[in-house]
């Protein structure tokens, strides 16, 4: 009896430490969204290879992930409304609610307390206890009474605040979540259908494409009072619409040195603007229509990807050359693109290849190939120690 | 015997587990000096505490810590040359060598595999191999036959380099270690005796600060063949020589809004520089000779510490405004100050008192208080996936 008790609890032992897994710092891990089976590979930058798989998250045909602070987990915001939850270390949901039936993305507080959601349907935010998934709080992008927008652009800011655009309104909007169970929102005349938005590294300059009209909305956070400014009439001046598939990705934009790189929205070019007076100061004529400009973290190179049917090529322009230096074909259908957080290496998603292929962006050549199903976002974890992400 | 083999096994699998720690995130963690008594404390910058103790590290009077790309492991330079590498997980000891005889700091390479410690006795480079910290090679700071220099301002830049400054040589070098066993070096003159450096935040300029003559040294290092320029040729100017132990310590320095905050030499100014053109463009009086001039990560504010004997205060100025708006007392001579990676809170040490104390950067009023045997050097892993640390 004694040594069957004894038996028994050294099996249960050992699937106790069976099931803890390797310890390990979660600095150089991230996720890729596989879109069509719902399921996210986890995956590490040092050793460039994929560690996990975690299926049941829903439909991730569009998603995007925010991090906890110590980067232990993954926040997806997938295209289904679906909020989950993912451990990196253990490689498994930990929690999971659907809170929408149509969500765009979402962001992770300063303090790391609060993830909010980004919705179309119903268009507005809601905000969750990042530990529990608690849902605390909802702002609803009612515009008008009984009009509720789409909400784009989500972007965190210092002091508990997120700053976002409401594409039928017109609007944009700043909200402080330092009481989160009672949102306070300021709201910022935009501009006709901002479509995406982005933030300046530094948290201060919130700027918001604009589908309806030429120019981009900029709105100075540290003078949100002197309202948006319209800049770059001239973006896309003279051009038929086009659909909203080929709209680039605003998340993208980079700066670098003292200059944004943005997509231009439809023609082969992507624009450098000053960000002291936010003029255009240069164009450069590239491939096709780019979809994400993203600059390299030391901001010696911007890659671009581009739309349909020329997403099989990728540029590389030299920032102070202010023109392409290389033209790659990492594979077919590259969605998106992500540096490691020094910049040395570039992961790349070829949807239509299955895979993820690496790129050393010294030298411009291929260091690994990972298997992934329908590979989109790639998201690592250096992202939470960033503003705007 | 069955059932003892049993128990002994049972025994055997339970202190195993017992020894594995929880399971964590490393993106929030850090490591405070402990200065006298040659200890580290392992931080949670989440739950403002004091996780664990390591003990065994030597002389650290003077330390930097360096971290690898996953954010688990803390590279430790203490001042007697101990290289110790601590484990944040398990606080403990993974690894530890002593290389020299007087260091002043290391750095790491972009791809986490080289650890470099920058050394006064022998004066001179050592790299080591991340992992098992085996040396792969050395570069003596040998400037002419028989003479070395002491090394200053280590920096780790984009393509396995790093640029250093020679006190004695009046040189700064970059040292390309893409092949680690055979390093390959260039000089540039720089001017008499840089006592320590900084690179920008892009990797771009390396710019060390002169002791022997005013003004500063710029390294352009996207055109190194251009040579060093000299800056701000006024920095110092008119003042007699100034004891060592007051001298800034430019690693701190801030570059924010395309604007970099320098502390004078001496003087109770912080100066304001355009990185565009690096020429200054405005002073900013502080209450007493600055030491580290800190930028919060949204460049909004520089918090400012001060030589001894007024090292019992910290000011806070507003990066718009250009004034000090803000002047504390968070405890007796603090050393140190480090922010959280998205800048909500700093840490202070205050080395007299026993304590680290963390303060709201929005409020600025304490958050918590930590003791600490004479803490000075607070380092968070996020440091890891910046450049230039
Ligand atoms: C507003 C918006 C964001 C910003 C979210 C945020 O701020 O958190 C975003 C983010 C994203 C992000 C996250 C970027 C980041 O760096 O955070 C990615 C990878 C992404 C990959 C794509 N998006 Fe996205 N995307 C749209 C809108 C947006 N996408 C569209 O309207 C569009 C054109 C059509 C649609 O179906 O929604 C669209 C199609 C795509 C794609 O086809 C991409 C390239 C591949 C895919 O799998 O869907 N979108
Ligand atoms: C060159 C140099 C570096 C940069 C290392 C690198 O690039 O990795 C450095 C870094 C440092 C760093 C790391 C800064 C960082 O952010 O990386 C810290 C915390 C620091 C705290 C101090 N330093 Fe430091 N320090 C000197 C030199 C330097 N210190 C001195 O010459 C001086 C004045 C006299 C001495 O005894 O060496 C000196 C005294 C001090 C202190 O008195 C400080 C404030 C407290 C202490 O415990 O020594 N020094």
């Amino acid at each position: 009896m004694r040594s069957l008790l004894l038996s028994a609890s050294a099996v249960l032992l050992l699937s106790a430490c069976a099931a803890t897994p390797t310890l390990r710092g979660t600095g150089d891990l991230g996720l890729v969204i596989e879109r069509s089976t719902g399921q996210v590979a986890v995956v590490s930058h040092t050793i460039r290879e994929r560690l996990a798989t975690v299926p049941g998250l829903g439909d991730l045909s569009h998603a995007h992930v925010t991090y906890s602070r110590d980067g232990r987990y993954g926040y997806v915001f997938g295209r289904d409304g679906g909020l989950t939850k993912v451990d990196l270390l253990r490689a498994r949901i930990e929690r999971r609610v659907v809170q929408a039936g149509n969500s765009i993305g979402g962001s992770i507080s300063q303090d790391g307390r609060l993830v909010v959601a980004q919705n179309y349907e119903p268009g507005g935010l809601k905000v969750f206890d990042a530990d529990t998934l608690e849902q605390l709080s909802e702002v609803p992008a009612e515009y008008a009474p009984g009009k509720r927008s789409k909400v784009v652009g989500l972007a965190d800011l210092p002091g508990q605040r997120f700053a976002y655009a409401l594409f039928e309104a017109g609007e944009i909007w700043v909200t402080d979540l330092s009481d989160p169970r009672a949102p306070k929102t300021e709201r910022y005349p935009a501009g006709r259908q901002p479509y995406d938005a982005l933030v300046t590294p530094d948290g201060r300059h919130f700027i918001a494409g604009l589908f309806g009209e030429d120019g981009l909305a900029l709105l100075d956070l540290w003078h949100p009072e002197r309202g948006v400014r319209k800049i770059l009439a001239g973006y896309g001046k003279g051009e038929e619409p086009l659909p909203v598939y080929k709209m680039p990705h605003l998340r993208g934009w980079a700066v670098a040195g003292g200059y944004a790189w943005l997509p231009a929205i439809g023609r082969h070019e992507v624009l450098v603007v000053d960000t002291r007076t936010w003029q255009e100061v240069a164009r450069v004529p590239v491939h096709s229509q780019p979809v994400f400009v993203m600059a390299r973290p030391d901001g010696r190179q911007v890659w671009v990807n581009f739309a349909f049917p020329d997403n099989g090529t990728v540029q590389v322009i030299d920032t102070e050359a202010q023109r392409v230096v290389d033209t790659l074909k990492p594979g077919r259908a590259i969605l998106h693109m992500e540096f490691t957080p020094r910049g040395e290496a570039v992961w790349l998603s070829a949807r239509d290849d299955n895979k993820v292929v690496v790129y050393d962006t010294g030298t411009r050549r291929p260091l690994a190939e990972l298997p992934a199903d329908h590979p989109s976002g790639i998201f690592f974890t250096s992202r939470a120690v960033r503003i705007g992400f």
